[in-house]
């Protein structure tokens, strides 16, 4: 047995998120399909986030376990091939034995992609969140920079996460405009379920005004889900990179 | 009646094209049966130019006749809401009653999109041609250069193609690299059935070595389809502008 290391980048659009799940078509059964394919046997594949429906990622990485011989060198090219167009391998190496792409997880990028164009985006409508309308971007950067530090993230958390601490740090949140695109970027050492788009909607609502960005510390201090602004939708969401 | 323009945005791949046709789903037809159930009776909408299957849009230009009082400026709003999400109306607008959207025309600006990168790139994948390797940007832009002017382009046009004269002006073709992207604007008064594409495919031969920048005047002397590169690949193709 060789324990191997993948990144994988992939369009969520058309799957059920990450995780395989029944009656539903997801990320991970589609690449271990391709695996068992190419490599025969029972394989698991174990991804460092359990990424949404709809959200896409270009920085995913999984582990998993072979007996085939194959060089890890042809592994991708020939995953790849098997794959459909919507999901690629973008490395494949052979790792230490001890390598464990969720335990050994030191932090996550993800980026949330917003566009305030009046008309709707078409070419760009699968990878972001279309939001017509003037957000004020230097007071959701300070909002952003509230979040940053160990904090508890209970009010950011779905209703459904059942972790036992919502405590998280995070190492990053930053908000920049590009045109009519608004990119925000959020690193922590860890997520709680939905987090990140919690995050998102709710500094949509300080840049639309609701809120000012001070508002941000008594939605900390609620620890309650109410207390956020509301989800933003999954397919601005793209994981970026782990670290570790 | 009231003649209306109309500028329209298309992501092309799921679509059989812009014109209507039995048996498949064209944009044409998808914008008439919105326009029909807003506006009631049979609307024929006549769009600047036929774009292929797989082939994008954020600039075609179309004009239809309306009974409908509905001012022109709820027309988009209330066609968008009944459109799929991969059609827009980015402006629709009362226009003289002599406006032709195809005869008017003076020149029409394509963009084609080559992705370079080893890892195909999931998230651009729809609206890029995926060729990994190397390409002599240089060469290609010379090569580009021998096309500008009133040329007969015959060997650049699809041997399907019916039109009488195959003499058309090359106002701009450009060839611009932006990291692993290679962007190719094409600028004519018309365009022959296929000749962006067979243009990219015969730049792209230039580009990987085969021929030197000096061989498209050979090509065009030709007069010939054959003489030129393949075809490249519908998806990497978007109609800009329409010039009136």
């Amino acid at each position: 047995m060789r324990r191997i290391k993948l990144v994988i980048h992939y369009d969520g659009t058309g799957y059920h998120g990450w995780q395989r799940q029944p009656d539903h078509v997801t990320i991970q059964e589609t690449i271990e399909a391709a695996m068992e394919r190419l490599c025969g046997g029972r394989i698991e594949l174990l991804g460092s986030s359990r990424t949404d429906a709809g959200v896409h990622a270009v920085g995913q990485v999984a582990h998993c376990d072979l007996e085939s011989p194959i060089p890890a060198c042809n592994l991708a090219q020939a995953l790849n091939n098997l794959l459909p167009e919507d999901i690629v391998i973008a490395e494949a190496a052979d790792a230490d034995a001890a390598f464990d792409a969720i335990g050994d997880t030191k932090s996550k990028w993800y980026r949330y992609t917003i566009c305030t164009e009046p008309v709707r985006p078409v070419l760009a409508i699968r990878h972001c969140w279309h939001r017509p309308g003037a957000l004020d971007v230097e007071k959701m950067r300070e909002a952003a920079a509230k979040l940053v530090g160990q904090k508890d993230f209970k009010s950011f958390a779905a209703a459904a996460d059942q972790r036992q601490s919502s405590i998280r740090t995070i190492l990053k949140c930053s908000v920049a405009r590009e045109d009519s695109f608004i990119y925000t970027d959020v690193e922590a050492d860890g997520f709680l379920y939905n987090m990140v788009r919690n995050i998102v909607g709710t500094l949509v609502e300080v840049g639309r005004g609701r809120w000012e960005p001070d508002y941000i510390d008594q939605i900390l201090a609620a620890k309650d889900r109410s207390a956020a602004g509301p989800i933003a939708p999954a397919c601005g969401l793209c994981l970026m990179e782990i670290h570790y």
